[in-house]
């Protein structure tokens, strides 16, 4: 099975929580075991394994991309002004796959699945779940 | 077929070598064309793919992440003084997808697979190694 | 399906464009849904997922890796000389996973797939495709 999840954004920088659809999505599928490819498609965005508990790490995640990444200060920069937002959509990477495990995600209590946005807000962001059974 | 590898870790900040235990589950699998999908379960671990010649590497990835991810001026560490490895965690990221050719892992001379531990010591630390066949 | 592409390359970094090898190996695996995951094999060199407009991204990536990992300052220089080659790649990842969408990879339409060569030149460079269905 195979779906897209869409969404909008609406900061430059910013992670958005997507778990509970990618749950949504492997209950549907009825799969016990496999895996579930989770692809961000945009060249400017990513996504991240996270904790969950509160909006801390999301900010330190943010916090730490614009100090090791400092915007206007790129060759594409001239191109289109986005050079940070496509180096830190290519070093944090659009895809990670998470085992599925009796019609759950794998993940432990305090991993959540998001959506980072590097060059935002978009009204519409794109992913794609693919769901493997394991046979 | 899909199995869950646990380890405990020493030190808070290491590498650990379990390579041998995924090839042993390639092999009981009987798997000859597929992917083996390693997934590191939670938000202060990670997966590595990087050279196992001697301890020199596993060193330096320690020494590069704390340069690049101080420990002690994240917001999160209000909470629970551990912002350093939920970054490095999501940074270098919980997953990796392996090939398989010929019911061995497709990896080159010098490739090891690798858990990262960022939060240790603990007594257990969970991976799920999930095997799919080529059909 | 799993092929192995080659390549060589001719610098010590640079980015690679292999997305036409994998769109031709999606086309003749006939695969209309599912995953293919392209997967480097060699610890000095990485997959990373980017912009294809010019050359100018690129570039960025190369320069903000020489700037995040400098070279000849790592316990492992002293025995290749090459660990920045292996805190790149380590860092950038071996292996991504993208959807296949009605027999195309499910790419957004400035993402390309790249190689990373991080200590080359080299004569001959090996990526795994395995592309697997859904069903």
């Amino acid at each position: 099975m195979q779906k897209i999840i869409t969404l909008s954004t609406d900061r430059r920088n910013g992670l958005y929580d997507i778990t509970s659809e990618v749950v949504s999505l492997i209950k549907t599928s009825k799969v016990q075991t496999g895996i579930a490819s989770v692809y961000a498609r945009g060249s400017t965005c990513a996504i991240m394994i996270q904790e969950n508990w509160d909006q801390s790490v999301q900010n330190d995640v943010v916090t730490l991309l614009n100090k090791m990444i400092p915007s206007g200060i790129w060759e594409h920069d001239h191109q289109d002004n986005n050079g940070d937002a496509h180096l830190k959509a290519g070093l944090v990477g659009p895809s990670e796959t998470i085992p599925i495990i009796e019609n759950n995600p794998g993940l432990s209590t305090w991993q959540n699945i998001f959506f980072c946005e590097f060059d935002g807000p978009r009204q519409r962001r794109e992913i794609v779940v693919s769901i493997i059974a394991d046979n």
